[in-house]
């Protein structure tokens, strides 16, 4: 078998408005003054898949400027016409792939997330696409919870199928939503829970195989694709025919062979909200993230970032703000969730140069 | 007698930062998107007094200015060398008028006020003339105060001396500095405190006598200063040695000869940080006041005022946010007595265009 990757990087990031933008979004960000989150995603992989295997999936429209920051062929970047979730995406990749390796085995990885331990992520990930080729099944990678998070999706375990190099691979017991706080600490405190990062290792063939079973309309959609010879503006009418569905919803859940899962404590951190992305920016001794040309008094706990202007507070807790140049967004920290709801405001006036 | 008016606008306004600046002092400001309080404050006086009697004294560098917006000649507006608080600024009034008007009585007035009563205020304005000529003494407007405000000084009320017009007249039994609260509610309470508000009626010899008396440097140096003749270098350099003092202290505390007040309701406010601002804004349902291109969702209270670029919030409460271009402020409106610190750490860090 030889091992691929696909990297998912088709979120559109308003919750990191106004630092995302519609064409600026979250995995492309320098957020944290370094790289961005999908140069160090492919960095990341690439030390386990050699980067002709790797492919990138994203918008149509991002496809070349993607390529171009990976510095990768244009031809490992897939554009989509538009965004269906990752399943079709996933079956697309699996077909497109199969073309040139019948034996392929498929990590997919979220181009958004971070992760802090990248020696446990490429040993949990050898073990991962050993034990997805051996024994036909997906494999998912679980983070082991440090707290009762509820927004995430969890995993539950079920018995321990297999020990390699002293990395334990579960059977997968069933795919949990975002609970309540209540459900989530009781999920924690069992220790037979992990908290699903979308990372998922299958092979191909099967992978696709699932898909025709289940979602038959997206299998012959990606395979039509897939096959070549047909415009853009027939692969944009086939793909957005498709359904819009997760790879857990439509093709996992009601899979009856089995799913394996593989838990990992590696620093992972979906970097979802500012308040999420906190946890991992350096912080003075007042608790202040503060980027650009600030001035915090008496301020604690905030995340400031400016793009030249001066940014001033005094007595200021718990807060975001961010100005782009723009735009000024201010925030409690508490309330980045809902940021998007900015978003939705700026779309009902058709305020376009902010989205 | 001749009734008139001395404006004093020399207040440096570091209280409305960044909105306010070295050389944009509040009460230059159209911060109700109206004019300024200055502009405001001669309107309101010249409804009482002849226009050509009003002088107005501000810092050298805004006299031109000031003139032009006001649009009075510039023999009208005084340029004082340097800022030394309101006793030898109203004895240098005094000195100057006396030269053309013996028997004038002189009124002073903060620039930097709201009054929204202008009917009381003028009619209180006129039983003050009457009764500053007629007696010799000091009168002052005192603000019937509405609530235990620990942010102002109080005037206590000994007996009463006259009614006119049923505008009753009481002897001035004390100044009281800036009360804690429970001595705030203790003064409201009692019905025998007022606000000081700054305003002083009083016959110019009578002044420029207590002066001599009381503050014979600033008293000498003034009468130079008024005679005339002199450098603006020379009346820089005598001005600078005075002490820098206000009325209430070193012209009125120790006067024995009496001095009347008069409360008023006028809805007066001494627009004296963003916070006292917001109860002369319009807010809308949320209790937010907007001017700009703004976005508010799920956000109450606040005070948010931008200079073009779009300001979004959140679940923001309570805070206030001004971008001015150049800077912008974000804080509790519950701190913005604070803002003073801000500008300390400008002048600390040398960031002059700032200031």
């Amino acid at each position: 078998m030889k091992a691929w990757a696909v990297i998912m990087a088709g979120g559109s990031g308003t919750r990191f408005w106004p630092e995302s933008r519609k064409h600026r979004a979250k995995q492309f960000l320098s957020i944290f003054g370094r790289k961005s989150l999908i140069e160090q995603t492919f960095s990341r992989i690439k030390k386990v898949i050699p980067p002709s295997r790797i492919l990138v999936f994203t918008s149509l429209e991002k496809a070349a400027s993607t390529a171009k920051l990976l510095r990768i062929p244009r031809s490992q970047v897939i554009g989509e016409p538009v965004g269906r979730n990752t399943a079709p995406c996933a079956a697309w990749a699996a077909a497109l792939i199969l073309k040139k390796d019948p034996s392929a085995v498929l990590g997919i990885f979220p181009a958004d997330h971070f992760i802090k331990d990248e020696a446990v992520f490429a040993k949990a990930l050898r073990v991962a696409y050993a034990q997805a080729d051996r024994e036909g099944m997906p494999v998912t990678l679980g983070i082991k919870p440090d707290q009762a998070h509820t927004g995430y999706g969890y995993l539950e375990m079920g018995a321990k199928k297999v020990s390699v190099r002293k990395t334990p691979v579960f059977f997968l017991k069933g795919f949990h939503e975002k609970p309540g706080l209540a459900l989530a600490r009781s999920y924690v405190r069992s220790g037979k829970f992990l908290w699903n990062a979308g990372i998922f290792i299958w092979r191909a063939d099967c992978l696709l195989e699932t898909t025709r079973r289940q979602l038959p309309a997206v299998f012959q959609a990606v395979v039509k694709i897939a096959g070549g010879g047909i415009s853009a503006a027939a692969v944009k009418k086939l793909f957005s025919k498709v359904p819009s569905i997760s790879i857990d919803y439509g093709l996992m859940e009601k899979l009856t062979g089995g799913i394996l899962t593989l838990p990992v404590a590696m620093g992972w951190n979906d970097v979802g909200s500012w308040a999420t992305l906190k946890s991992l920016l350096p912080v003075d001794r007042n608790g202040n993230f503060s980027a650009g040309n600030n001035i915090l008094v008496e301020s604690s706990g905030n995340i400031v970032k400016g793009s030249g202007r001066l940014i001033a507070t005094v007595g200021l807790k718990d807060h975001v703000v961010v100005d782009t140049g723009d735009a000024v967004l201010v925030c409690p920290v508490s309330a980045t969730e809902s940021i998007r709801k900015i978003v939705s405001e700026l779309q009902k006036k058709n305020m376009r140069r902010f989205l």
